[in-house]
């Protein structure tokens, strides 16, 4: 595995020295790992913990890392001790991958000793911001592209390898059924799917020649790229050629691909030569340049895709390339006491939430779908047999009261004292709870374009510790 | 090394198998990568020749690889044993890393056995696009804060490891001046920069006692965050307390940083706090969702910044998130006869140019700024001692003629028969290649709204060699 204990900002370990130099390694923090309202999209899917889970177990640094380190002169020889023996012995609490979250929501909690748990906030932020933004992506792709079915294919376009390997297993969670990615597909045990380029064709004298070449390789795969020339005039002509070629030899084609021009218009053509054909089983697979307001307009069009291949818009989450994912101090353990904490700000979007805290998720008995979820302080239980009354975060004079429900927690136990306590689970597992995640939502709250506000609570006793903390804070500044 | 020799779409592996079956193993392709004009700049930074040339010496089939496509069921024995001895053994010819490349330019050329050179297509358009993205981005930004320096800061928005470190990679190439990214900077060489978090503040009873002890630990290199709490009424006035403290202790404190808030106001007033508390020299630092158009605004403002921390909108290169480069075949050697390929369309921008090319940048005798870039074919000369007539590439009514010029060719071998035969250079000489590229053109090319076009002229061959080619696959459309 590849260690990436150095995959931090210098002042992770400016602030690690700070603490040792003043005894503070004992000190426990917890810190929380959330995004605030983020303009892509009104929820999130929950992804990458299953990567953040390996880089906290393999955190140690090596001995070419503490030489590194001596090198650039920041750090004194007892502190580069201290580290020989670094390991990462905390819990870690999370939302599982796959599940749908709210602003706010911690999607990780990490409790460990202070050093500890702040070498680690930029690598997990790097991990998790990237592939629930992807995930988050892909759903929205996924949901404007159903019936039909949607492959990653954005590998050459991706920021890097990590963004194409990783950022395709998160689209896979987000729905999409596979990816283009063999060593994604290696990695994560997925199909790799594909089928051949225009530089087959231009490498043949004529576009039927190579696709009667194809069509030998793989009778029984076979699927034609059919725009190097002229789509209509003759790629669909000679797909269709080498379809009957294949026929007489007891062989069933796949289809065709679109990669460019009027994806409506030539999708309903070449539906009609193909049926005009024979060949109504044949797929239409179409690609070039989609996204979810594109798929909307398909869709609108009539447009005759049964699979869509979606590359750059999808693995960049092109309009809006990252998720603001930030990761506070949420409470400090000093000698035993725990001390809850929280950034003041004059700006509100930009306060935390004090204290070691977890997430409800309330359903309406009867529809099984999600009414609101309360953000609390871990240990509260929420009475099921009463009404409860959930009240606006912000504007509290807005409440709404609850009855006929019930309540999941949405945490599990990924680490304790440094050992992975997350179970494993295969991708297309964490696809199906995310299928499962969503469909405890109404449409309303899942449609792409203004969807219905959900309702995020904080409970009373939360509510009321940020109140508290807050006017402590503003009386500290007066004086 | 990683082995990314599966970083591949699907369909190279399904095509080279088609080629293999097919007995074209012999054939040797050239391809060349190039991008398309880009939405987000006139010109990009080319980046990523290193790794492109690393991932191409490395390309080799593990066991394991082999016994994976064996299970995917697509390929046959005899393909898989040739697999186990595959070697990239081609040429790359390649515009340097830091140069100032325009659209259609081919930034990398790739002459191989057809396999070896479709194999490669999806890694090294991931490489290149990725870390020409990032060096172009940064070049704007670093253009925008100019005299200000920039520090790459995006580690924990960029999409993935690999897009934090190769981000930061392309990023110091186009300008900036360091990276907060300790794995980027013990890998390329490069100075860790950073000082510490809200969490510091947040992890001492007051913001007093946080900057004494971070003053304590670091007494030389002493930058403080100033708006944990409140800026200008507590954060700027316990920063000057503490730096009186180390004042009288004998050390010169480095400055303050500005994370939160209306940089603009807030610098103006803070940078009048220092100097009124005898702090002339104290750098003011700021980040907080900077790009070039925030610091263009800065600066009209009066903004009082020493040197910016810029993250999230450069690492992702947030307007624009992909660079849309391609690999397309130009030309293929079957039996020693090299037949020139393009991909003809009846959209002009995706028409392709044909046959193995060079390209010649035309620089004016007495000022040494450039006056147009030729796309020619390889072994053509252009004689300095004559004048030259430069064609709009498309408008061919519009042309120039230049005397007094002489010529550079732009590229490099990068690779010859397998074997790297490019310069290392560190990413500081790099930078400075890139700043020596950029001083061979007029501001008007460079500034950052409606630059000036800048001409590249297709030499008379090429453009005869197209319009042939166009003409005969008219013709064979129309059989």
């Amino acid at each position: 595995m590849r260690n990436l204990t150095l995959l931090t900002d210098f002042y992770e370990l400016t602030m690690m020295y700070g603490y040792f130099r003043h005894g503070k390694t004992e000190e426990v923090a917890t810190f929380d790992l959330f995004f605030r309202p983020f303009e892509e999209s009104n929820f999130c899917i929950a992804a990458g913990l299953e990567q953040a889970v390996d880089y906290l177990e393999n955190l140690h640094f090596d001995q070419e890392d503490v030489e590194y380190l001596r090198s650039t002169g920041a750090f004194d020889e007892d502190f580069l001790r201290y580290l020989k023996d670094f390991r990462f012995t905390g819990n870690v609490r999370a939302i599982p991958e796959g599940t749908v979250v709210f602003p706010y929501e911690p999607l990780l909690t990490v409790t460990a000793p202070i050093c500890q748990a702040q070498l680690a906030e930029a690598a997990l932020l790097n991990i998790v911001n990237h592939q629930t933004l992807i995930a988050t992506k892909a759903r929205r792709v996924c949901y404007a592209a159903s019936p039909a079915s949607v492959l990653e294919f954005g590998l050459r376009r991706a920021q890097g390898p990590d963004a194409a390997i990783y950022g395709a297993r998160a689209a896979v969670i987000g729905g999409c059924s596979s990816t283009s990615n063999v060593l994604c597909a290696q990695m994560f045990a997925l199909p790799p799917k594909g089928t051949h380029a225009h530089s087959w064709v231009m490498s043949y004298p004529s576009e039927y020649e190579a696709f009667k070449a194809y069509a030998d390789t793989y009778p029984n795969n076979c699927l034609l790229l059919v725009d190097t020339y002229d789509t209509l005039g003759s790629g669909v002509p000679n797909a269709i050629k080498t379809f009957d070629y294949l026929t007489a030899k007891g062989y069933k084609p796949v289809g065709i691909r679109l990669d460019s021009g009027d994806l409506a218009y030539l999708s309903k053509e070449a539906r009609k030569m193909l049926d005009a054909a024979g060949y109504r089983d044949a797929k239409i697979f179409a690609s070039s340049d989609i996204d979810e307001y594109v798929l909307e307009s398909l869709y609108q069009q009539g447009a005759k895709i049964d699979i869509y291949g979606v590359g750059t818009k999808l693995i960049t989450s092109n309009n809006t390339p990252s998720l603001g994912g930030v990761y506070k101090l949420a409470s400090l353990n000093v000698k035993g006491v725990e001390v809850p904490k929280m950034k003041i700000s004059d700006n509100p979007v930009k306060m935390t939430n004090p204290g070691v805290k977890t997430v409800f998720r309330l359903f309406d008995k009867s529809s099984d779908k999600a009414i609101a979820d309360v953000i609390a302080l871990k240990g509260e239980v929420i009475d099921e047999t009463k009404p409860l009354t959930i009240t606006h975060p912000v504007e509290r004079w807005k409440t709404k009261q609850v009855t006929n429900f019930y309540v999941k927690e949405l945490y599990v136990d990924a680490m304790k004292e440094g050992k992975r306590t997350l179970p494993h689970k295969d991708v297309y597992q964490l696809q199906s709870d995310c299928k499962a995640s969503l469909d405890g939502f109404w449409e309303e709250y899942k449609r792409l374009s203004n969807p219905h506000d959900y309702k995020v609570d904080l409970s009373d006793k939360l509510y009321q510790l940020k109140e508290r903390l807050i006017l402590e804070e503003r009386k500290t500044v007066a004086k």
